[in-house]
């Protein structure tokens, strides 16, 4: 076939924020090393989310200062440039629990590539509360939190009623059983109780930083 | 037709620790009245669950002593006397939300039928922990923890996570959109992350009220 | 029984950036007076969402100065006052279509109560691109879009595609078949290929408006 | 056993317009190898769908001129003879995103099978509608549309908007969370707000192309 | 509000084939009677669907010459003036029991509305076999065959495997239990074993009868 | 329109064993009325499922002959002539709880109208064993079992475990909350632990009806 | 542990007219060759069923005499004296598609253990009505007819409508995308238009089996 | 990332009666044997559930004295003191199928693991209802029965309404087709006709055992 099998997007920045990244799920190795290598060529910074070793390997053969994270899956090259003032604002990623982190590593780094400061509080699910409470002034001073859980999902319902600030909640599939691949967490976060949390797609960790990343630049752009 | 339309079981008490009891929905006026009437007849004492006011009609022109309920659907004749010990025991019967109060209700009503000590704990739920914080030491002091949520359902893990007693988790169907009937809150409890939360059925607050009976009574022999 | 039915939360805009909302569904017409009457004497405001007819009617036998918009199915009294610097921000309210307006009219009401300044976009789904796209500049001069659609839930991504401000997705159970009471205009929502939207639950116009008032109030602390 | 295991059926190109073809999936190497030698020894050409690289392998064996192409999992020998007058037609087969690619691929071989023109549209979603609009004259152009997308599906409704033909809309369970397999895009697309788009199953490309055959034969007609 | 809360769309003939079309359904009376006003207004004919009385009552006070058909739910004003040559194409309405008949009236005379000739085959479900057999000549005759039926859903692929022409499927929510409003027939419809068959949603006669029109302007055009 | 809107089957009883059933449900009482009077015309017999007192007045208006049951929906004129030797059968129709009514009778009089012997066996659900156990010995020597049941839909395991004749099991919609319609008896019933129970559609009284009507004709047939 | 892990049950012939037979699935090799061991001993016949390759030869090391078909999954030792007069009786096997063939044997398999006389009829699925029709004659001479199918199901309804024996309707799991594992062709199956249509579990060709033992039994005790 | 992965809470024995576990699924080997090594090092104890073999040889590395158990799925360090009377109590873990003792085991070590007497009750599930009956006095000596059952998950409702002490409900994914991995059994164990059985998640034996403990501590705190 002649016709084109992707047509890359270079001027998402302006449009929507975020540049585009490249989902390398359901992609062979030679056609995400591709899209990876004329990203780079023409930016000198790249993002894919989703990438397993093979990925890597293939990115890595012709992009050699391409990193990979295999517990995030993420494959990065560069790094975005902040608008000025992003300095000032700090993202909190919360998980509930260990299990969690794969998601809550997609999130934190895409957020770091993106230039963004974040805070890592991990572990801090509502089994025991006072895991939670303990760090609540830090969470309070966060422009931006991101709540990641699994099971039943309830930590974004009860970390958004102790702050003040945008949350964005992420449903992850970890759990067995009713969890169903995260619905149950999924569900949960759409039916809180809590006015004002926002939700995304089950394990989306990538999509929360794309959010935290609009209301970060409003933010900036709104001091400015 | 000859054969007989219910077969009532006049030994369920002796066998499961609790009298038959009657689920008024989907029966006609005519049927429940006649079943509420030759319980009374044999035992003095009945119960009927989800009747509705005409269900309540029917019945109390055959049985003048019969009480009903409109909040809870509940129609009560005399009451079931409880084993001696019992009174040392207290239900703590708590829900998220005034909207969760019919099954609340039903729960608390059905235990009080069955010479059960309750107290009432309502409108705790997670959108503002200090509720549930303020009575954590009256919790503590029960022997069972009812706990009837919607929405999402935390509030079975939360307070879960604060006893070491027995908690018996009521998912609701109050909510809309993704709360689909009480799914949310039902798979939100069955995948809760505290260990040791039992579930019943959606809306079931008798089945709450039945199974904090079994465990009460097993607490009684314990000590007998 | 003696032990309260409702337990009001009156420092909820310290805590969480907007007051306690009153869920009228499941309630009866008398208790939601009450607690509308308690708020109102308490701070001179007051929202109810998802009221009916005959809660507007005990409500305003209690408390005369409650409006009642049948269409948004809101109760309100007196207003919040919003941060100084709120009056610099706008929100574009936006819908696919004219059977999504009750949605849109619980969001857009509720921002007007809480004293934001807002935007009707109403009637631009992507049926026909042009409305979109004539009104595209508009869009992008926002500080937040309220997207809310029914059917297959396409305009958020479209949308979103377009624009660079935080993006809040409101699926709406408009349609029919295979709709399923809105599951397809959610599912559409969270699996968008658009980075960075957000969704609330089905119908949730007012979780929408309580979201981008937390946004909004971060944009204020910036900037101040 | 005696009885026959497949029982073939060399009337379907009059009785449907399209032959028989071969469903791999399920089917061992063995049962496969046998089917397409009798259907070659027949007419001189098959094709099977959902072939791994062992059923093409044991094909071969027996069929020589079989070709394999794993992106697509399609085997092919020969082709079909269109209908003096198809080559006026020209199908536009259209993707939101480079993973969509092998069920774009399977559509657009079977549709070369056939004996169709077509053209590839791919990677033209709507995260950026810039890529459609610009090839928007060329997919007016064609006589019918193919349009395969994943993740929420709204290239179809979009696309249909925009041109008169005939639009056939393909899900694919490209995606994770929410997509559930590709029924976030199957509901989207069933739902549209664009009237006359109409749906095939999850990943069926062949079906879609199936389709459009059925649909180029009778404007093939409409015209002699 | 000032905003207009209905943004009509004067150009779609020349655009998707088929004017747009009022969606009654959750449109108040007097919404609905504004729209069909300005489009009959604008271009002497209007088209609305899922009607109700109260509906038809206020359409017809501000547009006389509306009709309207309870079986349907259809509001007609006018009629679309078919491009020339499509006398020569007729559309087989088909439905599998006498249950389907208001889908397939909605169907049947939204054809009808604009100018498509059209034969009704009911009742031909697959039950009974020769009541398919027995009009099978004339369902070949046709240009396009729509085949709606309810419970599961077998008529399309009986008939689809019969003729060769474009076979539109419409699943209904005749039926009841494991029917799920229409879900096995739309299931039985998507996966078919029967290829090239394509569907639209549940009770959607409407859109079968957009997406034939898409068709046969198509062939009118072929021929020209 | 002047084609037929139904297609009545006169030959079914020597096709299938059974003759044509009118499903009432969606269609008007006029059309109903029409259908029985043309089959009792015929063959001096009709019967009518899921019919509502409108429809039975209709119904009765032109048919003075026809009975109506309003707890089973059934309208019924004439008798069919069962085979001879049908007598030295017996169908043990036998349901969980009073609740299960109404399909019970849908199920009984069916068969009584299709002369053939029943006996009921009502409320000997398994929350009480000993009812089923009590009457063991007049299930075995039943032709075959009719199972009915809501809820958990057990009774057809345990039932079904303690006889060797064929059992069909129907799930009813009686039940909340995680019934859902009779979602959790159907399933039980399709997956249950005892070998060769066979089941119909959710509350599908008429259709256990026909399939026994089924095996005992061949039972019938064998024998002669 | 010291209490049995397995609790054979020697006496089902008689009470379930089927001996007890072992799901290998989620067994180790180990108890799985235990089990069938024991049986042997006892009764000198075993039949197991969902075996996988490490199964068989866990068995066929301590039970030489048991022999494996890995197409149905089935492991059979000895068989089932059947009672006298069975061989008048013959059993239809009938399956949609080449690719239903391992849940067609397990059926087919399952009866020829059981001592009952079948016949197959395979790959007459309705995409072709014309092989169904062509052994239509050899289908009424069955005493029951066993149908099965995956996609959308459509076969037993078909088919049902044909024949006047009982029809026991297995849906398999073959197919994708919409079909979700079965679904698609089971909920077909259950709201058949056909009459007395029974169903079993998604591929569960040994309960069709042990379904038409029960019927045959039936049979052959009414002629004796 | 300088944040703590995980933050143990030492004082859950305590607050909740039972002390933190690991849930090994989703963690990396290493820090499962990190968190391990630190409980042991704390409390000479440690638990963790959903292990797999390379888990198992990661703890073991760090901690000797951890055993496992694969078919549990179960790391064992030291064991939980029990209070004083436990052991007046005795759990009876009974259940359906061979099939269920993964989870049986998960349960019943787990109980083993927290110092509390257990009795197995394996394979007695309701297809012979004869192997129940046979140990029925037992059950009724246990204080606590936990009931565990895959496919129509019906045992609990039977063996529920034998005993009159507390019945935890533990659904198992054994089965296929329709029972869906859990979903038939966990729905037919939460509607339950026997009043007061509690349910825990999908193929949850350790949080069966964690309720268990809840109610033995409330027991033996009523007697002290």
């Amino acid at each position: 076939m002649n016709e084109p099998f992707a047509r890359l997007d270079h001027d998402r920045v302006a449009r929507q924020g975020f540049p585009e990244v490249v989902f390398a799920s359901g992609k062979t190795p030679a056609q995400l090393a591709a899209i990876v290598a004329e990203f780079t060529a023409r930016s000198n910074r790249a993002l894919a989310t989703r990438a397993h070793a093979e990925h890597a390997a293939a990115v890595q053969a012709s992009v050699p200062t391409a990193s990979y994270d295999a517990l995030s899956g993420l494959i990065r090259v560069g790094r975005l440039e902040p608008p000025s003032g992003m300095s000032r604002h700090r993202v909190a990623v919360c998980c509930a629990g260990t299990s969690d982190s794969p998601v809550a590593e997609e999130c934190a780094q895409t957020l770091e590539w993106a230039g963004i400061d974040i805070r890592r509080f991990y572990d801090i699910g509502v089994a025991n509360l006072d895991r939670m409470l303990a760090v609540e002034d830090e969470l309070r001073a966060a422009s931006v939190c991101i709540v990641i859980a699994g099971m039943e999902g309830a930590l974004p319902s009860v970390l958004g009623g102790r702050v003040a600030c945008p949350v964005i909640a992420v449903p992850t599939s970890v759990g067995y059983g009713a969890n169903f691949g995260g619905i149950s967490a999924l569900l949960g976060m759409l039916t809180s109780c809590v006015p004002g949390v926002t939700v995304v797609n089950i394990d989306n960790g990538f999509g929360a930083a794309a959010a935290a990343n609009r209301m970060l630049r409003a933010m900036v752009a709104a001091a400015s």
